[in-house]
């Protein structure tokens, strides 16, 4: 019988205040078993972009990485965040190690082509993302290796190309990707926190969280709207991450990553 | 019988340059066995800080870390010197892994107090240096590890005081205190590469190296004014890594770093 893991996402929302980040390095420090952390940024990037006079650019939510835009996330992703969060999780007795896609080449990615976007005025337009990578490959084995010697990776939300280049990388797409290899070889749970208290019947109201969502209905939720935004890449992530093996999908709120409450995706 | 094991120190006069990096980068790909990296960042965190608006502060040519400028060396020392080498590395298809102190818990050091340091002008003053890490010690267990698995280490200038705290360590310090730790599991050369040849007799001249040094021929050298300024902790360095079983120490030029020129400290 394969052994259990808890993979744990949390979003840059998160991240950047430090009472919400200090509750969930203690909550993750409690969780018993073997564990990853997967981190996100977000506007930390944006702000340390603004004081270095380098302009963030989003088209369609998303960011348009540059060469310096490149350099912001690779400091503020991989040294700040990354670096604050293990040395808060060593603290706590936990036995964090660090890592990108780089380290050990456990996620490798490819520079995205120009893609298609719908523009918020509803016209469609090629854009060049830049240097944002969509993954290839997980090394699996390395990261079970670690965890098997008892580390507990925590891992920043870039990869890179395999020829010397730093991608930055979705972390929700890191998260599931990462679950789905390590599926193989754990029994995983993968748990997106973030602010709200689940998936949402009404975004304004924590107690309309849906409790379980199968395919069908989240179908369903998308075409009636209650699925929107950000949200659909986030449930689409987790199906994904459900057919390559991963035994359930959470989507919570920060401050209970125990998954006691939530949306459950299966 | 012991394995063997390199350890190449690379300062941030090389780092910062494009092309000493690249060329140290594929000279450390092509040699054979067990090796680590440990990296320095320098003018690379003076720079950037100056960009963000934030003054260095040297006293007696050390950097004081104040709470803004320790997130700029994690940022640059942690995130964006240390990624790109890893990127790079793992693009000679070397097994790079980057690391702090804090990762693994690798390197535990405690908050420098404050220190009598000689200025300029030739009077002693006490010395707040700030965010400043004096190693406590090394887990060259999971080093060794992570070693043996196949992994090439890649060690940042920033240690952690097991407290949530990153701290700001000198490169040579951290090389020197790895040597020592791992040479109990492995017949460790340490290598300290730079601008120059070598220790010189005569600082404007590369040719003037010499070619072995012993304690008593660095006392006398020392006595005489040849070995001097920033020269001086790297050699004590050196000999506490020869004490404490590294089997040789070699100062040379970044261009070399087989060890087959230079200085070397027995």
């Amino acid at each position: 019988m394969k052994e259990r893991l808890n993979i744990i996402k949390v979003g840059g929302g998160v991240v950047e205040d430090v009472a919400s980040l200090a509750s969930l390095l203690s909550q993750f420090a409690a969780m018993q078993g073997r564990k990853v952390l997967v981190h996100g940024g977000g506007r930390l990037a944006t702000s340390m972009a603004a004081s270095l006079g380098i302009e963030s650019r989003m088209v369609g939510g998303r960011r348009i990485t540059d060469d310096k835009m490149l350099e912001v996330v690779t400091m503020v992703y991989g040294g700040l965040v990354n670096k604050n969060i293990v040395a808060g999780l060593q603290a706590k007795g936990v036995k964090a190690i660090g890592l990108t896609g780089a380290d050990g080449d456990i996620i490798r990615s490819h520079k995205r082509p120009l893609k298609r976007v719908k523009m918020d005025d509803g016209t469609e337009q090629m854009v060049d993302f830049g240097f944002v990578g969509d993954v290839d490959k997980v090394d699996a084995q390395f990261l079970a290796s670690l965890i098997e010697s008892g580390a507990v990776p925590v891992v920043a939300p870039l990869t890179h190309d395999g020829e010397g280049h730093i991608l930055n990388t979705n972390a929700d797409t890191i998260a599931s990707t990462v679950a789905q290899a390590l599926a193989e070889h754990y029994e995983v749970t993968l748990t997106f926190c973030f602010e709200k208290a689940g998936v949402l019947r009404d975004a304004n109201d924590d107690k309309s969280v849906i409790p379980l969502i199968d395919e069908q209905e989240a179908s369903k939720l998308i075409a009636e709207g209650i699925i929107a935004g950000g949200m659909i890449p986030k449930i689409e992530n987790a199906f994904d991450a459900i057919h390559k093996g991963v035994r359930q999908v959470i989507i919570t709120h920060s401050d209970n990553i125990d998954g006691s409450r939530g949306t459950t995706i299966k």
